[in-house]
């Protein structure tokens, strides 16, 4: 049997998170500077390059030193005043969007949060995008989309394995139980009935769970990982369709076929080709 | 009088490209391969490792050797064959769609042949790509897709380099001149009948041809330009937003106002305030 790759829960959320490159700016801050309080239209993440600051952020209160990275979730209200002065900041707007979380806060599911230390990495990224603002160059956005882009993979990846840590004692646990069962058993397909015992609650009560976890119902988070699943087998081995269905649970290749189907817009065969147009391997 | 940023007359283009990776692979290929026509779902682009292909796409035939790029787009018929195997190409798949260009085809629109000899760049960013494909972190999706907007921004930068320069006797020529016109007197609004004259055209026939080279109108076209520019200075200068209206062309400033609205959806002033949210600078 193949070795069926494993996903974590929040794998869907991140594989459908939208970005768009807005600016980036530095700010020279004086030291008698107030800010009026601002309902922030986007997503802005701040790296503080020499700096006292007092920020507010939806009636939480942060200090905020050099060497600091604060990211704010569009509809954020924000207000801050310089501790001492000058500061130095840079500013980073972008808009971010989980189609699959709804308007949840999406920083917060990814678990960024607020204010953290930035790492190495982070301080190199902010310096790059800078450079590469200074660029007049034609593709500069594109360049500058791609750099946001590997900052937000680098916080998110942290932030996933932070929140993991975090989340051994918390609530949705149960959810977390039943996800990892669908993923690690993935050569069937569980009942919602089985999941609920998994999880030790009821099932009308795991549906709401999942629902306020995921944003999915549990049979629609399920047929979300089997397509997956399906997806990296189709595209990664050469497999015959009907062996990846039964190796995924699906004792019907034409009940597999049709979800697959229904849930891509294309037949398994019909995917496997926009990947395969080498045919099979030498 | 403020520097106003010059615009390329592709930037609109450039600018509404929208990418989405889908995925990477390294195939070996035997001697004996031939591969059946394949009419593209996707782009396709190739990193010729050791190779020497015969590549047939929409009737154009190619001969690819080592070190070769190949890119493809979407809805292209191709074909290939093995001259001398074996073979090992690095292939990536990816959606792009220029909403402002509609269905012809981008790449060609920025200068980005279908065979070309690979830079050191192209290069590393295929073995960049292929060690994240390796690496099975949460968020190895966004890391591709931002390698993949570095690959095409630099494929871009090079493309409509080469491409201006092609373009010297070319047809639109008459485009780029009047465009030329727009960019540089950028304290006027020209009149379509004074591009006209620039172009040594008739209006009708200049209202054609832009729409053939660009998708817009002239006036359309205009629009944009000094959208694009008072964006530009809304986020980067403190002016006050009556002097930028003037210093496009504007005579009205509540007529600037209205278009601005129209076009972004937004005042100038809250265009201004999501970049500004320090306030003045100190």
């Amino acid at each position: 049997m193949s070795e069926v790759l494993r996903l974590h829960w929040l794998q869907p959320y991140i594989d459908s998170l939208q970005v768009r490159f807005l600016h980036i700016t530095r700010y020279h801050i004086s030291e008698y500077y107030v800010m009026t309080p601002v309902r922030l239209k986007h997503c802005v993440m701040w790296y503080l390059e020499d700096s006292a600051l007092h920020v507010e952020a939806d009636g939480q209160t942060y200090r905020g030193q050099s060497g600091d990275l604060f990211v704010f979730p569009a509809g954020m209200t924000v207000y801050n005043r310089t501790i001492t002065g000058p500061n130095r900041v840079i500013s980073i707007n972008f808009d971010g969007n989980v189609p699959l979380f709804g308007t949840g806060n999406w920083l917060e599911l990814f678990g960024i949060p607020v204010q953290s230390r930035a790492s190495v990495e982070v301080k190199e990224a902010f310096g790059r995008m800078l450079s590469h603002r200074e660029e007049s160059g034609i593709s500069r956005r594109i360049t500058l989309q791609g750099d946001l882009l590997h900052l937000l993979a680098g916080l998110i990846r942290e932030g996933v394995a932070e929140r993991s840590e975090q989340m051994k004692d918390c609530g949705d646990m149960r959810v977390r139980r039943a996800a990892d069962y669908i993923f690690t058993r993935s050569s069937r397909i569980p009942e919602v009935q089985e999941l609920a015992q998994i999880a030790d609650v009821s099932e009308s009560h795991l549906r709401k769970l999942f629902r306020q976890y995921t944003g999915l119902s549990p049979a629609h988070y399920i047929h979300y990982v089997k397509i997956e699943q399906a997806k990296r087998e189709l595209a990664e081995n050469d497999r015959r369709i009907s062996e990846i269905a039964a190796g995924l649970g699906f004792a019907e290749p034409n009940y597999f076929a049709r979800l697959f189907k229904a849930k891509t817009g294309c037949t398994p065969t019909e995917y496997r080709r926009q990947f395969r147009i080498w045919g099979a391997e030498g």
